[in-house]
Formats: structure tokens, C-alpha cells, sequence
């Protein structure tokens, strides 16, 4: 017997009308490309989106037809991720951080029918542009007198004169919640890029899941900073989540230095804001040496990867700002676990609190996860066992675009790439990614860990550990630094700095110091990368 | 094009799973129906609800089959929730308050099969059991040696032996999310009782909507003390909210007094408490001689009639404790509203936040409404055009059980029978009931603003306003007052303290004292009731 509740299937356009007709006069503010800041609400957000669907109407572009962007944050991105989903196109997300080869390649699989990029990104359409078969149309997302002339872009449009000449006004069509909504690439280590093609149903879910106090706790009193980009795995859902709640958003745009950063925390007292490690170490570099101030940041979601505690304790200690870890991946839309404390945790010492705060934290409700030995069978939560971690739920990939890469499930299970330990309590630590494990002597060691210790020492600006080839022990570990400007530190004084942070065995045999580590399209270190530069490297004494 | 997400169904089984696995250690604790205090866990609660879908096999029960409860809130009724509708069965809870009659009624229409009851209700039980035509297993939720002897209830087994055999192991089935999961009568004024039919799929996407930090922001955190009814519209969804945050529960019991609901939030570390206005007056009440102060309670939420201005004034500026109003119904799951601040009203004065606190509040994500005038054409939302209420959403009802009065839908909207106000930031506020509206020379007056006036006076503990047919007017108000215990006023005193507070011709024209006011089974003042009492009054000049 079926219940006899209304059927209204979970569509991303009734996001939008919420927050239109509830929430209209929150702002939503953005610094653009142009260098300015733009403002305006949440009722021009719905009524520019509609022009969009429209548009696209104009163009003819079919329903789940991709609909692509290269875009920073910003409000025309923010406009174009309610108009082509809600009117039931595909939003596809490139991330403009990728090689132009892997641009085409990705704009092809896709079968792009429409691309809208940032004016930043005109070199790379430009690279790329006679490569992409399926693309009818351009749109540079700028105003009409500013489009580039002899850009050799065929039929290229400004956005503002594409949208500019549709009427604000349409009703957004209902259809199956289990359509595709948007689509993002993995920028996979092997193979060719996959994409998660995410539906309305699990965009909905996730917007409510990733809303809740113990997740990223928005509100209509908040004012939230994505510095995690709409590129990538949907700004972590947070514009999803922020029209659910009414909450004010602020854009960053391209600027993700730490001035630009803590300038717009300040002016548009940001509440809440979500990045990855990297962003937030340029931040608190930028706030140490004038002796800045958060005046209205109270809560910031770290994930991407793992945080150095030092990371943590800065924020916490000296800025008073609760630093919240968060785990997830594009396959998983993107959130899977945030390290909120429970309420037996409330009365521990600072110490022993920041002990679980290192943690990744516990699954939000509509994600299931376990940990499981090289064969397959469940390893206890324990926080000792550690094992190849999976999850499962109604926002999580069962398979890729197109089938690619097979099924990539095992009984039901996706397999996250992640090696981690699961608590008692339900926390998820992650000790390393499967592929950067040091494996020595029979036993692992976390490279994370490794970088962790070199991360707390007060000259080191960043660190990454690999393995390296050794006859008798496999792999051993180095770690690979890059010093704090005007810092000075040896390499036996940082060795000396490990003695008694861990096992004597797990110590790296090695400190090369490097002007820079090598960053991937999303911030996250590129040891691959790394790799292929220390290639003539040799271990001390072989 | 459909989406590559997991295809798992929102099922109520996994938040007991999830509670079970993530929040295992959480408490559960209750004041029981012997006095007594019982404490436990959400693993218990797992496993003993897992004992329960057993012995349902056991029985035979099929799926859809009703199981119905007469219960307090307490920890097996807890179990019954979960192990009912998580097995597939439909949890069917019956408002105890009702007249025998009326539950042999509703059991009959329902087609129970199994009745579960506290031992209060056992006289109930007597009445009626002869009357119940499917009903084949009776459970006394009591202990084996507790069973009372020569009941004259066929096969009556105490809920302890009952499911004390049975093992607490068992794999929850899978099934459509759209079975149904649980049932509410409506205690309509007119007609027979309708029947609410909820889903697996709408009680899992309430449970998320309501610990949003705009409605009742439940987390790991929080101690809640549902003091609303699990036998009404399941306790405004917290049992199942608390399980999809890890929230403990703290259960009343049949205690609902002021000392013994004050005495649970003190003892038990109470953050949060939901109830109807009534209980809370007896809390206050309890609490104001003695000059008693909360530790630990933040958040109140009230609703199931309009709180009394006075009332919120007292929780917020005499002890510190923030008043939620919320407006649900038995149709919505129940919640529809919340009053909850946006950031544009945290800088305003306390006199300016109150005077948005007094609206039932703005419409949680995932329900839409509107006002509608008498033609049924919509209202602006300006705070001032007031018409009939009408809303939708997944949540809501689109017809009754068996069908029962027809189609209740008005173009996809469900009509509510309340007459409201929205204002531009979508705060909606009820005027009164469609059937309470006293209807004075072709203008309307709001029953609950006299009401609320009266309810001001610090000499009058309760009060209701009604109308009285009048040959000139149509209907002219009059108000029945219940005195505080040693408190007085004379009518005169009392018409005096409606000037310059109303319109002139709003003043009631009579004031009626009287003992008390007849209360329905949830607890709303029942002015059918009260019309009947004062049949033979007659207005001042007639």
C-alpha cells in the first residue's frame, strides 16, 4: 500500500523559486573579473536563471543537453546552475585548471552543446575551440561592449546580450527526479577522465543533507564564502544549499589570494566559508603579519584534503574560528563526512577535542561507509584497523558517464581510493590515499602523517612525502619541503624535529628542500608530478 | 537522460540503522508510565525495534498491515516506530484522548491488526475491544509480571514477553519509498476522522527539513524533550529527526505537569523541548513561584495553536530561552513553518524582533503556500491581505485514507482551513481559524487576537473568544476567562484593558468567567465545546 502524500518530484528549479519568493532580498554578491564587486538578490538570481532557460529555448539546446561552463565564482555561473538545470539541461563544470588537450577531450565526451566561459578563459576556448565538435555555441560571460573582437570564436556571444534579449518570466518544466542535472570530471591519476553525472534527486538530498547543524550548519542569518570552486564538484553544493536556506553568497571570483580573500570576509561579514587547505594557509599568511582580525567569521569547512593541525589550531587558538574537517569526493556530489563533535565530546579538554577535530569526521545521514581489508571483509571501527575505505547512498556515483571505467562498484559499494580508520564514535580518519601509501618493510607508512609533523614545524610552509625505490626495504620515505619566506631550517634540524612524533622506522630518510610543490587543477598536491622531478633523486647512502 | 546516482530508497529502517551505527551510545531516556526513570541507547533501541518487526513475522502481519499504538511517549513506543514501519508494516497512533466510541471507530476503519497500549489506557482498551473487528493481537507495553489478570482482552501478551523471544537480529526489508510507513487520524470537527497517510519517502525527507538550523537545528549536540505527542502527527517528527542527528531523546512520559517536565530538563540536561502552549503554561506556572531558572535549555519550539505574546516574552526575557513558534498540521507531517530570524533582523531592537517572533513563521523548504481571497484568487504578500491558507509539498496530504471526503486538493493545493497573513519576507500569521472568525457588520475579527489580549492580563491564566449571534452585527465576540488561582479582575477591569490595544468595535462585548476551558485531545481549546456550555447565555442588551 503506498502512502498518499503529494507526489512532487525533488527538482532543482524549486530551489530557485524558494529562494526567490522566500528569501528575495538576499544578497548575493560577487567580485568579478573585471576586478568590481556586483550585487544583487536572490529574486535577480531567479529571474536572470529564467533568462537562461530561455535562451537556451532560443538555441534550441534539448532537453539533457550539456550545457558547459569555465567559470570562477560568480553570479552569472550562480545564474547559469539554476537556469540549465532547472530547465532540464546538463550542467557541465570543466575546471579550467586542466590542459587544454584534456578540455577538448572532456568537451567532446560530454558532447558540449553550449560553452559560457569567464573572459580569463578565452585563451584556452581559443586553443581548443575547432577541436570541439559537438559545440554550436560560445558565450563569453561578459557584457555585450566588452566582447573581444577577431577572437576567431565563431558565433561568439556575450552572455549579457544572449540572456539580455529574453523575457525574465517562464514556469520551469516538471519532469523525473532521477534526471540529470550537471555533470563533473574526475581529473583521474589513470585513463582517461570520468564524469559523475549527478541527478535532481540527489542534488535536492544533498542540498538538505549538507545544510544540517552538523554538516555546514546555513542558515538565513548566514553569509557564506565558497572559496571552493563551482568548477569543481558544485562549490561542495553550497549554492544548492544556500537558495534551500536563504542564506547571503559571497563569490570570490578569481581573486583567491589571502588579501582578497580576508577583504571580502570582512566587507560582506562572511559567517561561514569553505575551501581547501591551500587557499586557507594563503589566508592566514596574508592575516599573521599585519596582526589581522576576523570580525564576523565564526565556522570554516576544510576539505580537499587532509588539514595540518597547525591549520587547525591557528584558527581555532588564535582567530577563534571553529575549523570543521570535511571529507568527500566529485563521485560523492560532493560531501560524505564532516568532524562535528558530539555532545559527550563537549566537556573534553581543548587537547583532547582537537584530537577528534584532526579526524574527517562522521558520515552525514544518507551516507553509508565501511572500512575493509585487502579481501574484501569489514574491519572493525576501532580507530586502529585501517583498510580500503567505502561508501555507499542516494548521492553517490553507481556509475560513470557513458560506463566509463565499468562498474566501479564492489556489492553495492564504491571504493573511495582512500586507505582510513574508522572510531567507535563513527569518525573516519584518513590515512592516506591508497596510491601515495608508503609501503616499508611490510608495514604502511601514512605519507599524510609524515607531512603533518614537517607542516607544525614554524619554517615549513608546506611539505609532501613520497616513497622512494630502496633494495631492501621497498620504499622508503622522503619529504619534500618548501621553507617559509625569510624561514631557515636543515635538513637534519627538520629530521631532529620528527624524533618522537612517530616510530623511528616511519621517519623520513630524507629532507629535499623545493621552491614549490606542485599543485593539481583543484589545489591538491601533485605527487605524481613531484615524482617526475626527483627522478635522478637518490636515497642518502645508496 | 537519467542521472548515475545510487538508487537507494529513503526508507525509515536506515535512521535506525544510521542512529545504531554512528550514534550508537546516544541516550534515550524516558519517564516511565510506573514513574520510574528508564535510560538506554540507540543501540538498544535498534535492537529491541529489530525484535519487534520479528515478532510481527511471527505473528504474521503483513506488509501495510496496521499495527496501532495507545501509547506515551516512552522508549517502546520509540521501538514501535521504527520496528513497525522499518518491517514494512503502517505504525497506526491513536490520540488516547478520544472518546472510546471514537477509537473503536478509528481501530475499525484503520483495519488494525495488532494493538499496542500503555497500561494507562487499558480501561480504554476494555471498552472498546469487543468493538474492534480485525484487531487479532493485543500488546500491554508492560512487563510479563505486570499483565494484568482477568482483563477480559482475548490473548493479551505483555509487550516484554512478546518481543523478548524473538531475536533483535534481522535485515531490514527494501521496498518503495512511497509505501506507506504510518498513519494519524485528524480530530475533525465535522464528519467522521480522516486519516493521514504518510510515506517512507515524505517522513525521510521531513526528518531531514526539520533539524535544519531554520526549524528545530537538531544535532549531535542537542537533548530534546519532545513533550508533543508521539499519538499525534508523530511528535512533529522527532523521533525520527533525533534518530537521523544522534540527538538524545529525553521522553515525558504521562508526566506532562509543570514540576515534572521541569524537573526531565534540569536532571537530563534538556536543549530542546517542543510542545503546545498549554503544557508550557503549566511550566511556567510551576516555575514562576519558586523563581526556578533552565541550565541547560536554549531552544523552545511551540506550536499547535498560537502562543500567547505574553508567554514568548516570558521564555525569552525571564529565562533566557529562545521561543520558536512553528505551525504544522496532522495533513503536513507536520511541520509547514517556522519562526526563525533572518540576518537582515539580528540588528534590530528587541521590540522589533518580537513583533516578527508573534508570526508562525516562513515556510521550511519543500512547502509552498499561499493566501487565497474568496473568489480563490491569491493575495499579495504584504502583511495585511489575509485569506484562506492553502499549501503543498511532499509532505502533504493529497487525499485520505480509503479516500474519505473526496479530493481535499483546490488546484494541487490543500487547502488548511486557517486564515492568514504573509508579509514580503514570507512570514505567514494566522488570524484565526476559517470556523473561529467572528464575522461582526460584513468585517471579520480575529478570535485569537482577543484572545491574545486577553491572555496579556496578568489576572487571567487562560482565555477564549467566541462568537455570539447578534441581530444587527450577525456575530458579536465575547470572551470566557479562567482567573489565575487567587488572582482577580472583574469584567469591567478586563473590557477596560482591551482599550487602545484593538480596534473600538473589536472589544468583545462580554466577558465570561469561568472554571476552565474544555480542552480537545491534543490539547487546543475546543470551542465547539464551549459554544455548547454557554447555549444559554445571552449578550449584554439583548
Amino acid at each position: 500500500m503506498l502512502g498518499l502524500m503529494q507526489n512532487q518530484p525533488l527538482l532543482i528549479s524549486s530551489l530557485i523559486d524558494f529562494a526567490e519568493k522566500h528569501h528575495g532580498d538576499a544578497e548575493v554578491v560577487s567580485r568579478r573579473v573585471e576586478g568590481d564587486i556586483h550585487r544583487y538578490t536572490w529574486r535577480d538570481v531567479a529571474g536572470r536563471a529564467r533568462q537562461v532557460a530561455n535562451a537556451l529555448d532560443g538555441l534550441k539546446v534539448g532537453f539533457s543537453d550539456r550545457v558547459a561552463t569555465l567559470a570562477w565564482n560568480g553570479y552569472r555561473h550562480l545564474e547559469l546552475y539554476f537556469g540549465v538545470s532547472g530547465s532540464g539541461r546538463v550542467l557541465h563544470t570543466i575546471n579550467p585548471r586542466l590542459h587544454p588537450d584534456q578540455v577538448a577531450w572532456i568537451a567532446n565526451h560530454a558532447e558540449d552543446q553550449v560553452v559560457c566561459f569567464d573572459m580569463t578563459f578565452l585563451p584556452i576556448i581559443q586553443a581548443v575551440h575547432a577541436r570541439c565538435e559537438t559545440v554550436k555555441h560560445w558565450v563569453a560571460l561578459c557584457d555585450a561592449d566588452k566582447l573581444p573582437e577577431g577572437s576567431g570564436i565563431p558565433n561568439l556571444v556575450s552572455y549579457e546580450a544572449w540572456i539580455g534579449a529574453q523575457p525574465n518570466t517562464c514556469t520551469w518544466p516538471s519532469f523525473d527526479e532521477n534526471s540529470a542535472s550537471s555533470m563533473c570530471y574526475t581529473s583521474g591519476t589513470t585513463g582517461n577522465p570520468k564524469a559523475a553525472l549527478y541527478s535532481h534527486r540527489s542534488t535536492l538530498l544533498h542540498a538538505y543533507a549538507a545544510a544540517l547543524p552538523d554538516v555546514m550548519c546555513l542558515s538565513a542569518r548566514d553569509a557564506v564564502l565558497p572559496v571552493v570552486p563551482m568548477f569543481h564538484v558544485n562549490a561542495w553544493g553550497i549554492p544548492y544549499s544556500a537558495a534551500l536556506t536563504g542564506a547571503k553568497l559571497v563569490f570570490p571570483g578569481p581573486a583567491m589570494d589571502g588579501k582578497s580573500i580576508y577583504e571580502l570576509i570582512e566587507a560582506e561579514k562572511v559567517s561561514y566559508a569553505a575551501g581547501v587547505p591551500t587557499v586557507w594557509q594563503m589566508l592566514l599568511n596574508h592575516m599573521k603579519p599585519g596582526n589581522l582580525r576576523f570580525s564576523t567569521l565564526k565556522r570554516t569547512v576544510i576539505g580537499g584534503s587532509a588539514c595540518p593541525p597547525a591549520m587547525i589550531t591557528a584558527f581555532n587558538d588564535e582567530y577563534g574560528v571553529e575549523v570543521l574537517h570535511a571529507w568527500g569526493m566529485t563521485e560523492m556530489s560532493p560531501l560524505g563526512t564532516l568532524c562535528t563533535l558530539k555532545n559527550k565530546h563537549l566537556a573534553m579538554s581543548e587537547a583532547d577535542k582537537m584530537k577528534i577535530r584532526l579526524k574527517q569526521g562522521r558520515a552525514i545521514f544518507g551516507v553509508d561507509m565501511k572500512i575493509v581489508g585487502d579481501d574484501g571483509h569489514e574491519l572493525p571501527w576501532d580507530g586502529k584497523a585501517y583498510g580500503d575505505l567505502m561508501v555507499k547512498g542516494p548521492w553517490i556515483v553507481r556509475e560513470y558517464f557513458k560506463g566509463e571505467g565499468g562498474n566501479p562498484l564492489v556489492d553495492g559499494w564504491f571504493p573511495t581510493g582512500d586507505v582510513a580508520t574508522i572510531d567507535a564514535d563513527g569518525y573516519m580518519q584518513i590515512t592516506d590515499r591508497s596510491k601515495d601509501v608508503i609501503k616499508s618493510g611490510g608495514e604502511w607508512i601514512s605519507s599524510i602523517e609524515i607531512e603533518n609533523i614537517a607542516m607544525a614545524h614554524p619554517a615549513v610552509a608546506m611539505a609532501a612525502c613520497i616513497g622512494m625505490r630502496h633494495p631492501k626495504w621497498d620504499e622508503r620515505p622522503i619529504v619534500a619541503v618548501v621553507k617559509r619566506p625569510g624561514a631557515e631550517v636543515t635538513r637534519e634540524e627538520l629530521l631532529q624535529f620528527f624524533e618522537g612524533k612517530t616510530a623511528k622506522w616511519q621517519i623520513p630518510d630524507d629532507v629535499v628542500f623545493v621552491d614549490a610543490i606542485p599543485l593539481g587543477a583543484t589545489g591538491k598536491m601533485l605527487k605524481t608530478r613531484l615524482r617526475e622531478l626527483l627522478k635522478d633523486y637518490k636515497l642518502p647512502g645508496l
